[in-house]
């Protein structure tokens, strides 16, 4: 079968290389280019083969039906614009086009189990940033059903593994510093991502405050969010709710036991499970959501976009 | 200057062996006897040299001015009783004589920094759970002051180290298991340390609810109980309310940045700051605490406890 | 097209789970039974489903073609002969019929790369240990040209993931006790695996002796083999000697560089490089050789040996 | 007691931080400046206050009896130098002035348990890298008894945690690129630290030739080398052998068992064990010895210099 070019700008970081592996080995598509600036001329091994990483500036764009942009925040919109000039359709994975970041032009939020059918005819899509991933899958029952307490105050405890913060020098992201550790971060509506989910909040008219409180793990990689939601009524079996919504879906498993990291390394899933808590006066809920943050919090779900605006089975190449 | 012998029953496991080092290196102390049923003509290495285990049945009660009891949850009451009888004082480190967990006889509770008066004059004291130490130090000054909203849900979402969970051979704390992993465990009212929470608040009489989800962390040793609190007004400062409570105490260290596991690790500190929440309709302060769950969490403050109990210095032979 | 049934015996442990996961995954195969007796009537969730484990005596050995035994070592044997009185082909994980542990029958040794015809007709492979595995693959073409020098002695000096310890309630193997830790073990003609090497070793009718440190890394998975070899020659071109020995070898990856954990980790392969060693007055080499332990190590290898034996290709359902 | 002051240039990066606290906790020394070029006006937080970063430039050099030098290889001489103009006594833990590097002026070489008296009375010593320490202390009794046999290659596989590369900010020390991961480094004369050890060697007038072999582990801190010796006798109990070379040293910790990282991080000491190699033809030895690789291994055997070129008690302030 003919196979289908495509192209990842900004691919030597976590998320990029992460793309074109999920390229190498998917059925249906083939890797028109990777572009990698500082790393130009390097190759980025992978089990199909090496692949050469070009200069942005250098990527025959027009090679390519779709592009993938892990370009950093701030510089992608500008080259989303000119891989559409050049014809092709755009996965973008930074911030720039997203929700609740002041884009000039709305396009469709790829949280694929939310918005397939908007991503499904796109042109552009802005790819979910991870915290947001895991915590919207979360919520998504609760907020379709209208379930949350007018004015409550929505928790969102979350911790992330490092590659969460990118492929960057930092000397707080060393082994040395990282190891045996644990902290918060980015607390008090600093975290980008806040803007994002509040924005999500707001498209479903829900009257809430959320309250994020990330935290830096010990780990490479995947996100735990621990949110707490009051509700405006008891649910009799809460775990329905979510069951009954995501019964179709490939890549949400809803399951009785608490999930943890080791269950989503690796794979294109969101692990939930919730819990009534008990012994509180007001009806209140616990959700407990897991992602791989490169997989299903960037890469994996870019290419399940990615799948479905070029008409593609929406589970081909991915890892379940 | 002759040195006052104590024991320290149940010293094989990770409680009770920091409690023997702590012992060994203390200008004031003397290890009688260190008592281990398993382990029992084992010995312990320490910097001071080898400690040599003796089964508890034959450990000579007597010749201790002060026992130590890491004794197992359920077995340890029994040998406080013991102790006492042979006239030594007893810190019991299991949860045996603590709030909340149905004692026939109410001992004092030994989180120093709450109780130091109760604790100088006992013959017996309980010392605290890890959890309840980095969560009540991070309340006392709102607890104090009467500063919860009332009827309010105070949440609190801790992570702790795997040490926490005792030296016990289980399948799901081995590091094969535990290494890139995160999950919650011991949600909906069933960690023992949260009826120890509760009954600590009933003492101040707050009219709060307690929402306790603890994590495991891939991590050895450290608890960060990060705390959400409704209160019943803003505060101009926040900060300086715990800065004053705790001007005067040499192990809370008050700090405007957020606190790690790293800054607390083999110290008999707790590590706090607060931050007052924005952007939620009712006034909320969110409060950072770390300590390490063998040291102020369990080890260091039944030292910091002997110390009172015996007249000492209370920061004698303590890692600050 | 109509899948190969097979079973696996002792399917909790890690290599047992392991094997369960790639079969699930396998294009021709599909899992018969899966055996773990304290496990009994529990269920392995993978991501096609979940797989109930059976006791080992229920097990209806006779509806697999092909049983994959995981069983401890001493108590494989005995169901090896059941296996194959049923009509099974067998691949045995455990130490029992392995080269050097003084199996009354000689069966083929599933070093593929080494004895892939012997495999390919046999009814029964023993599967070789990780440490023999990334060994002997990092000597083969030193064996197959004699170019050590005799009487030498040959050292490999190890490392492992604590998997390869398999999934056992050990106190020394707690997270707790292994991270931040790094230690030697299994010294001085101890380890069973040394047993192992030394029999291929005498298979080639080489002259040498064997030195094995191994040691115990704070990771999960993955061996690392740093091997000093004196020749008795110098080599002009050493890595061109890997190189032709392995170039149609789909699962021995030579490179330049040395190789890495992460490289090897989830894949079964086995990634070499060789340096000739300078300053030293004989000519010596070093080979760096890297492996997955649960997969080239285990159950990878296990599964390219069945492949064989079923007539299927080698490389079906293998992780490369 | 009226305090000494000392001095730390570059007191920013591991090994600079350490000294600090060990000074700050010293009985005897107090801490005159400490400086960091890029981190100038910035504080380090130790238990006993935080210490203000000045300008290399702007440190007071002449208010210092003794000074630490943790300058970057390459710059740490000139200010050696300007230290001593300035009447300052220096311990230099740079590799500018060791063994091996090509320093125009020879000054004694800080392995104390070896150049204790020279020591004592200089004015500079320059501290020995950390491989070295734990590869010479393994192998000074046999150096000195002259057991080595002539001509043979001394193999040292060592595996070092990551703060032996200091706090610089390099990718491949990221969290994300070290856990879980495992790799040999510096290989093939390459390692720096190799030419100190040589050197060191040819002071002993040893006919050997040495195999440096040095190991990444996704550990923060602690060093094991795993040596083989081909001896030129075999000896009847060669660990009676360390145990009588050392019985005096306070530092050095010669044991039957195994040494682990654990028992030697944030400790000034090197825990050595012997074994004698079973089943190879000619007499040979293996050492292992581990110590942490910022304290014995850097500031903590600095300290240990300092005190005796101040004529304090050599174990002052040091965590035995």
């Amino acid at each position: 079968m003919h196979k289908i070019p495509v192209g990842v700008l900004g691919a030597s970081g976590y998320a990029g290389r992460e793309l074109c592996a999920l390229v190498a080995q998917h059925p249906n598509l083939t890797l028109a280019f990777a572009t990698a600036n500082a790393q130009r001329g390097e190759s980025l091994e992978l089990p199909s083969g090496a692949v050469r990483f070009v200069a942005t500036e250098d990527a025959a764009l027009g090679t390519a039906q779709l592009i993938f942009s892990s370009l950093p925040h701030g510089a992608s919109a500008a080259w989303v614009a000119r891989a559409r000039a050049a014809g092709a359709r755009v996965v973008d994975l930074s911030t720039d086009l997203r929700l609740g970041n002041g884009a000039a032009e709305q396009v469709p939020y790829g949280l694929t189990e939310w918005q397939r059918e908007a991503v499904r005819g796109a042109q552009v899509v802005a790819n979910p940033g991870c915290y947001p991933t895991a915590t919207l899958l979360g919520l998504l029952p609760l907020f379709e059903q209208d379930l949350i307490a007018p004015g409550a105050t929505v928790q969102v405890s979350a911790a992330s593994g490092v590659t969460g913060a990118g492929l960057t020098a930092r000397l707080d992201l060393l082994f040395g510093e990282v190891s045996e550790n644990f902290r918060a971060y980015g607390v008090g509506n600093t975290h980008r991502h806040l803007k994002e989910m509040r924005a999500a909040t707001h498209m479903f008219g829900a009257d809430v405050d959320l309250l994020f409180t990330p935290h830096l793990l010990p780990a490479a990689r995947g996100i735990l969010a621990t949110i707490t939601v009051p509700l405006n009524q008891a649910l009799a079996d809460p775990l329905a709710l979510w069951q009954q919504r995501y019964v179709h879906e490939p890549f949400i498993e809803v399951t009785p036991a608490l999930p943890e990291l080791r269950q989503v390394q690796h794979r294109n899933v969101a692990r939930i499970t919730v819990r009534a808590v008990e012994h509180v006066r007001t009806p209140t809920l616990q959700v407990f959501s897991a992602i791989d943050n490169l997989v299903k919090g960037a890469a994996g779900q870019a290419l399940q976009n990615a799948n479905l605006m070029l008409g593609l089975d929406e589970t081909a190449g991915l890892p379940q």
